[in-house]
């Protein structure tokens, strides 16, 4: 049987792979490179590049790459059309890596995925992988290995729990901050926001910690009231990105006052 | 100055270890071993002593041992006076470790504790020592750690992304389990569930993914759609309680049909 794992390999620095993705990375036979284009793109492959060179450093493995096809852009049209543009793309994506998974890797042979912080945590590949497998005319064996995600690493830097005593905790996307009605929100992490969403928070006593580029060398952090920090969060913002061309950030916005008091 | 660390060594087994928690331990001068009595004391010590054996087989480091205070039992009584029970717990617990960190750890050395999973997720450490090292006489440095949670665990396990496309993902305990509105939830993880709220979202269309003793050689999983598993979940999760004494589990609430259709 062919044999798949999924290893997340944490954010931005080697040191956050666990032994048990080192013990998985040594057991590969052929790792696979999507290359997708966009922001981030170049860190991901000198981050691969690094765990490989720390995990197995005598380079005893076959690597195949594959360009993964673009992401549609959305256009200002009905959504059913859109959805089958994605539609399309989604397919197309599966087709490339069925192909991958037929030819070039032999029954009994292990093929791994590197992927960026954790598989679980926003990151399409299981799904996909999933369904190609079920439509694979031959079986193949799954296997998932956690990763450290961007959140954990935004809670630890500004050493704090991601919730208080007794108190949810909720991981939404950018796009959802843009709509929520900002009272309802207690205690929650903002993954993939584009629009600086935390904007629509201001004066509902929250307390924000921001971080961007978690767990690289060029992390940077803001943290305090939101309404106080909000001028130099934007600025910060605008000056890293500025400086590299993108980035990459992650926010847990906390309301004052509202954590159990029990223990 | 002193040095702390707070070093997540992720749930059940030394695999979910990652290279930074590994390095900052061969820094560690005292290990810290808060013991606390009830369930699970067992593996905690056991895993850590395996740790231990892994990362630092020549054992050069001290270990100091304190027992942590029992937790008070929730008593049917007004709730203000309850919660100065726990607040008098609460101090108590600062004190001792206050007092180990002055009179077992020197000026320039390192202290460390290993906490089970990731310390930002309903792990109280944090904050207990945040607020010992604001009232310590001399300034001391704290570093946080991640590790993997049993929430990443369960998922990698079950090969599932905790969040559909464009979901929110939310993690609520077991006491807001057994209050919510069970059409409210889509999308949950609960976790410290002591009385199988999951019971009470039956009929909801809703799938379970469900996991105990996650990481750890006895672990066990149940998976489907709740109605069909519920019985046979009840009665997985009252053998491998009774066998073993206690049982540490986790599980994802998921409403069919509502993750969006979009990328």
């Amino acid at each position: 049987m062919k044999r798949l794992y999924l290893i997340g390999i944490g954010p931005g620095h080697p040191d956050f792979l666990t032994l048990q993705a080192a013990d998985a990375m040594r057991r590969v036979d052929v790792f696979f490179l999507l290359e997708k284009a966009g922001r981030g793109k170049d860190e991901l492959i000198a981050l691969r590049r690094e765990i490989m060179c720390r995990v197995l450093p005598d380079g005893d493995y076959r690597e195949v790459s594959a360009a993964s096809p673009p992401r549609p852009r959305a256009v200002d049209r009905d959504a059913a059309a859109y959805r089958a543009i994605v539609a399309d793309w989604h397919a197309e994506k599966r087709r490339i890596f069925a192909e991958l998974l037929t030819k070039e890797l032999t029954d009994g042979q292990v093929g791994g995925l590197l992927l960026w912080g954790d598989p679980t945590l926003y990151d399409q590949t299981i799904g996909m992988v999933e369904q190609v497998l079920r439509e694979l005319a031959e079986p193949a064996e799954l296997t998932v290995i956690p990763g450290i995600s961007a959140v954990q690493v935004l809670a630890a830097r500004h050493r704090i729990p991601l919730n208080r005593v007794g108190e949810s905790l909720t991981i939404i996307t950018g796009r959802e901050a843009e709509q929520v009605d900002p009272a309802s929100v207690h205690n929650a992490v903002v993954m993939l926001d584009y629009n600086a969403s935390f904007q629509r928070f201001v004066g509902q006593e929250m307390d924000i910690y921001w971080g961007g580029y978690l767990g690289a060398g060029d992390e940077v952090l803001v943290a305090g009231p939101l309404d106080a920090v909000l001028d130099e969060l934007l600025r910060v913002k605008a000056e890293v990105r500025e400086a590299k061309g993108w980035l990459m950030d992650t926010y847990l916005l906390r309301r004052r006052g509202t954590g159990e008091p029990r223990d």
